[in-house]
């Protein structure tokens, strides 16, 4: 049984969930894993944060109220954010970061993983700027100090696709991908094929939460494209940046459009996708495609996220699953402890 | 890089499909897995046997005709299998086993598993009756002789499932599963979708080679079944034997029947499944369902497999692709092979 000392860097529904699985699980994942997870710092802009290298209580961490400088409330906590400190100095094993995206520059999440990194620290992730925005780099800096740099988490939450690809399709050849990778804009589109405007079905969306206050990150696609980076890089060896990936959204799609689509059997999804091309380079774009019914993507529907590998010997292999959601998230943050875990152990 | 020794117990299909692999591909798999294979021995009840330590052709032996005796042709070759040299003599390190299944003993490929293990040679296989009859005896024997017992292909050929199970998802807490494991019933519940009879779909899937002349184990479940037992013991941690499984078909489904549940947005799907009950104890079953058009299996048309876990951590997860197919199944036996390399290595 292995003990590892976690540090949890940004404090929002990700990493909260996290402490919740711990406060819940730790001993039943000391017999049924090999592990538990010890929380030694938890660091957030908007908390504070605070350090003890003996534990934290996690169900105190998850009681705790979201409001500005919460941590001070507790004993040794601060309404500051101490980043630095909480992922040099708390004796972390594994820094669990799970601040807000940047993309633009994935900072200051990059900086973080960063730190932790050359610290000889382990991090896990589930913040797709970093990773798409400075992954090679940062890959590379894991490597040269021997320490994992997992993200299972980043591209469709706790449903697997990283992992499903490097292990159990390792040998399969991947030669393209594509994907339904915001559950936003699948959510509009479903709902728009049930007859709302796409104005109507932003409407709704935001209603329950899924879409922003501006919603353009998703039904413009932007969202998409970093996890078409970092699918492409990951599992076709690409050297994409950002702006190699042509994008456009669904906002130009009609309702009909979305009617006689259906007329002839056919559905609107927004797909990220990448493929190797015969001279051996990348195309990947992010954009509105109309699949026939029979696509393994076609009938993914509402928040759902799905990815369809071609490879050249198993042909078609699709994984679907939620792309979102607090636990679900945090799941991929297990995981990806549960990997370093398995590999550390060998 | 490693070299691998293996013998091919059983030279149809899929084993045939992995010494064309192995021809077409080694070169490239030492660069992109680290790994060799070099087969050092055949054997099949109809084509005989060849052992040769130093290395058989690949080519030459795909090459060879489905003819009966046909080892015979080659240097060194026999019209006789002689089973247990191959396995035992042949200085392998891993046995391929790809003979046909017998639902009933498992035999004689469980004696093939057993020569191997106890001889401390990894096996792979992608057969099912092994593992659904006597899959914690082989399981056992080969923990005891430290060597690998690897079954990807049994249940999905190359679409993974066990090890999406066994890794992507360990600590989800999976409590139970549902799938669509027989492609030959799901084509005739397609087709019969599609306006066909029973009888007519079942013709069709004949004419196309999906269906044997006696289309039995197909349609009444008891290939399904076979595959929920092991899903179930390996997912569940169960112990079902075959006869815990209650087992109904589609084959009293009518026309009729469809096109009621079309007209209600249903569609009947032939069901394996298994969950664990509040009371610990595990219900499996394989039967046909009405689907509502939501489900994630609701749309798995023609010969695609499909399973669904259901997780406590990540809701419902579904993998999807294809459950047959030569150079599919083959492909399975070698995701078996790295999977064994990759423990080997750490």
């Amino acid at each position: 049984m292995t003990e590892y000392k976690i540090a949890l860097v940004g404090f929002g529904g990700v990493n909260r969930g996290l402490a919740q699985l711990i406060a819940e699980r730790n001993a039943a994942w000391q017999a049924a894993l090999g592990l538990s997870l010890k929380i030694v710092g938890v660091t957030d802009l908007f908390l504070g944060s605070i350090v003890d290298r003996n534990g934290l209580d996690a169900g105190q961490l998850v009681a705790l109220p979201a409001e500005k400088g919460a941590f001070a409330r507790l004993p040794g906590g601060t309404a500051e954010a101490f980043n630095e400190t909480v992922i040099k100095q708390s004796g972390a094993d594994i820094v669990a970061e799970a601040t807000f995206t940047n993309p633009v520059d994935g900072e200051p999440a990059a900086t973080f993983c960063r730190w932790a990194l050359e610290s000889g620290i382990h991090v896990v992730t589930t913040n797709k700027g970093p990773i798409a925005l400075h992954g090679s780099e940062l890959k590379a800096l894991a490597r040269r100090n021997n320490v994992a740099f997992e993200y299972e988490g980043a591209v469709m939450s706790g449903t697997p696709v990283i992992r499903l690809a490097r292990q159990a399709l390792a040998g399969a050849e991947i030669q393209g991908f594509e994907g339904i990778l915001n559950g936003t804009s699948n959510y509009v589109l479903t709902r728009m094929k049930e007859g709302l405007s796409f104005d109507a079905a932003v409407a709704q969306a935001q209603q329950l939460g899924y879409a922003e206050a501006d919603p353009s990150a998703d039904v413009e696609g932007y969202d998409v494209r970093l996890k078409v980076v970092i699918l492409a890089n990951e599992l076709l060896n690409a050297q994409l940046r950002v702006s190699d990936v042509a994008c456009s959204g669904i906002s130009a799609i009609t309702a009909h459009d979305i009617a006689q689509a259906s007329e002839s059997g056919h559905c609107w999804k927004l797909i990220g996708a990448a493929q190797r091309e015969a001279d051996g380079s990348i195309r990947a774009s992010v954009e509105a495609r109309l699949l026939p019914a029979a696509h393994p993507l076609a009938a993914i529907n509402g928040a759902t996220n799905a990815v369809s590998f071609n490879t050249a010997l198993v042909g078609t292999v699709t994984v679907s699953g939620p792309g979102a959601g607090r636990i679900e998230t945090a799941f991929a943050l297990l995981s990806d402890i549960i990997a370093l875990h398995t590999t550390d152990r060998q």
